[in-house]
């Protein structure tokens, strides 16, 4: 008999992009910030002494929490830091449902939150969002936790703050509100976080911050859910060099809000560029853009494209398997996406 | 009803050791290393451009998981690697395990290993140790998964080879061979990891590598049993800096050697020091010794040298109560020990 759990043999695990040498493509694929992170990071990690590596880090990242407590006027007990916000999306999965209860999301989505279902063996809930990738609830839908991503992953669609807010009043199970791209639209809800005793929002440094290197995501909401998932982390769930430079970007808002001004206007162009080649274009308010390309089959200028050197990314499927995500990189990268679509274009209609 | 998953709230979360601010006492309580890492985790972090923290770090940490192969004479589907020793164990918990199984380890052991089994919610099967610690085991035991910790935390008792090699190869479930400190013992078990299926061998880097500020541990084992932990853990698990820097110290096995022995010498010294003063010793192949005081109760022991400015381990409990953990630091924190020892065992007298 195998000793492996049954689920686990079972499980299709989340496949992340492709993480190609560096220099080999230009990678428009994993949503990274195109712009180095604050100078302050380096400082940090210049003044840092390797010596103090001997010794544990905080096992709380009391520093980091304090900072994030600040910037989102809550107290310390309010935030929860983690390993990327990966680990805090895993953690909600195993602090908020029975074994009974069950996970839901919408469809298309984030892909890896059926995976943390599949991973605690318990139900799947999607919801379908509308054929334009809008809002669409049922009546009387309910789970254990729902997992909210917003902007949307990979369509790049705000939800309503109102409809969102709504929903959240009249659900039962904890949402937690996935903002991992929330520095590049024109509004956040961190605000449902202070007000509503079952909202967590997520967050991370790996995009506006460009910190995707280091694993540091953080969670803000109500004491009692937040004290749940610090039961259930690993006691020293982010190393001492990741809790001293994630603090030195977040204390460095300005560099961050530039680089998020640089990459919407960017963001704009592009969105422009494919429409004007015939793309069907979604109103993105993140650092991606999600397409439908006007004649030739997703998967093909996909694979096409790489061929081409430019990377982006495809996800096979009924929901997203005729469109295309697209990274905002810098203008020249953008220029240079832009360049081979409209070769490939012209070449299609000899 | 509150959100939060009922075993959660009944969980008992895994305490670490207290974490003073620097400086403050001599700290012999978590078994860090006394020595700094290898000069070459210094120089892979100067020459690291922080510039690439905007870019995802890879994913497998393939180029650290090669290092531990070549080390190891292992192919590098053998081996995994993990956000420190503590995510390779969470991850076997859930990996090994069905709703219905067992997790099992020895008692007193590394206290984090039923904390992993309520946390998933099955059974716990602890086996009582002797009365002197060393090994027992009864007849017919079963479980899923069993945690054993070679030598054993925190008696640093070193379990002999051909028992753990025997209880394996009876043994239906996985068995983890938890080798944190295995450095400073005379052998390993890494030959069952490579001979016996059910068998994964976890190691640190937090300890002989002077590195618990970073967290990366690893397992070796089946590739079968390694694939099934790859699909359950965080895709991006180890930061950039942190698969850079352990890379660096694994690649200066001399310097971890000569530290090694520097504390097995220092060892030496404490366990003569503790007997002179009528304590119980136990026999360790670790970098801590477990020791009975000869005539203070071990809790008012331990709070008379935090008093003092020295802060070692108390473990509460039947099984522990009456002992107490002391790290192995410099030559010359053990000397402030044992004088503090010696002071108190005096005041006792008056």
């Amino acid at each position: 008999m195998s000793p492996i759990r049954r689920s686990v043999v079972a499980l299709e695990a989340y496949a992340p992009g492709e993480q190609p040498p560096p220099g080999k493509f230009i990678k428009l694929n994993t949503n990274e910030n195109p712009y180095p992170p604050s100078p302050r990071v380096a400082e940090a990690l210049a003044a840092f002494d390797a010596g103090r590596l001997r010794l544990y880090p905080d096992p709380a990242s009391a520093a980091l929490r304090a900072r994030v407590a600040e910037m989102h006027g809550v107290p310390r007990e309010a935030v929860f830091a983690g390993n990327g916000s990966d680990e805090v999306l895993a953690l909600c999965s195993r602090a908020f449902v029975e074994r009974d209860g069950a996970i839901g999301y919408f469809e298309p989505s984030y892909s890896l939150y059926p995976v943390l279902a599949d991973i605690r063996e318990v139900a799947r809930r999607p919801v379908a969002l509308a054929d334009d990738f809008t809002w669409r609830m049922p009546a009387g839908y309910a789970c254990a936790l729902f997992f909210l991503a917003r902007p949307n992953a990979p369509t790049g669609i705000l939800y309503p703050h109102a409809t969102v807010r709504d929903f959240c009043r009249g659900f039962a199970g904890v949402v937690v509100i996935d903002e991992a791209y929330v520095d590049f639209a024109s509004r956040d809800c961190m605000d449902l976080a202070r007000e509503l005793d079952n909202v967590l929002v997520a967050r991370t440094v790996s995009k506006s911050y460009s910190l995707a290197g280091l694993r540091v995501g953080y969670a803000v909401g109500h004491p009692d859910l937040i004290a749940a998932l610090d039961k259930l982390k690993d006691s020293y769930n982010i190393d001492a060099l990741s809790q001293s430079a994630a603090l030195a970007a977040l204390s460095d808002h300005g560099h961050m809000r530039a680089n998020a001004a640089r990459i919407r206007a960017t963001r704009g162009r592009l969105m422009e560029g494919l429409a004007a080649l015939g793309c069907t274009v979604y109103p993105s308010e993140a650092n991606f853009v999600w397409t439908r390309p006007a004649r030739a089959p997703a998967r093909d200028l996909f694979a096409r494209l790489r061929e081409r050197g430019i990377l982006i990314r495809y996800f096979p499927g009924a929901r997203t398997g005729d469109c295309l995500r697209i990274t905002v990189g810098t203008d020249a990268e953008i220029d240079a996406l832009l360049a081979a679509l409209r070769q490939e274009e012209e070449s299609g209609h000899e």
